[in-house]
């Protein structure tokens, strides 16, 4: 059996979130996670830069099948939406450079794939998380959204193999 | 005298245009335009980079000195805004990759540069970027507006020379 693997990202200027696993049947592994901040006193093109860099090295290191990206919010704040849009950007940019397929998912799917309720509170996810990993879940907040993020990706990825294989037979 | 070579750029997901100029002291001459149009066919991912292949195309064939960006109205329609966003993102990593400089110039500073008047119409504004560069403007709007912001770019490219020399002196 094939094993797939997943990158979750919570995606942010200051910090983005991320996290890898790795799905064999049923059975999901933790990989890696980590944040990425770019430092703030660069400009707007340069942390983006810094950004899409540390993407890449964790793109080449562990070759995700599927990116799943959290779904960045249309703020009421135009300026704050814009910057989300450039963040979102210059990640998509990357994913396909590396021909990595991306799918988006509602922050209420992942919380409500993680823990059957869309209005799940933060704790309720992070003790999935280490449930579902079997591992403690990261402290960073940003990394662990991001490993729910993979999560949701991977349980996705799994009925789409399930609905391909049907086809076929 | 050293000439500055200035890539105007009017984005956009459907059309970007773009337009690269140069200046030796108050001489300004057109080097090339064009649009870039990525397949609409495609997800956001591929149509980004689509774009910024191209970008990354012209930057290596042209390497400006500086690019001037029109800025990115922040609109009423957040999602509008969010894909504005993205554009740009996608934009703005490729300019830092190449070590390029970017500078933001609103629409209005843009006709005010060309006309003296902010509120400017297209006509006029196209006008004087044929005058300025001593050639027919382009057919297409989207390149005629990238060649409008490199204009500007390069005014300010020139006060800041002078400030430069200036502060040295």
């Amino acid at each position: 059996m094939r094993s797939l693997t997943i990158l979750g990202v919570d995606p942010g200027l200051r910090h983005t979130g991320w996290g890898v696993i790795s799905r064999r049947g049923n059975q999901l592994s933790l990989r890696a996670f980590g944040v990425i901040s770019p430092p703030t006193d660069q400009d707007i093109a340069d942390r983006l830069f810094y950004l899409v860099k540390e993407l890449e090295t964790i793109l080449s290191q562990w070759q995700p099948d599927l990116a799943a990206l959290e779904e960045t919010f249309v703020n009421v704040n135009g300026k704050t939406t814009l910057q989300l849009g450039f963040v979102r950007g210059a990640l998509l940019v990357t994913m396909a450079r590396f021909g990595v397929r991306v799918r988006d998912f509602a922050p209420r799917m992942v919380k409500k794939s993680l823990t059957g309720s869309g209005a799940a509170q933060k704790a309720q996810v992070a003790g999935m998380v280490g449930v579902l990993l079997g591992t403690p879940p990261p402290q960073s907040p940003d990394a662990c959204d991001a490993l729910a993020v993979a999560i949701c990706g991977s349980h996705e990825a799994t009925h789409q193999a399930t609905h391909e294989t049907a086809s076929l037979s």
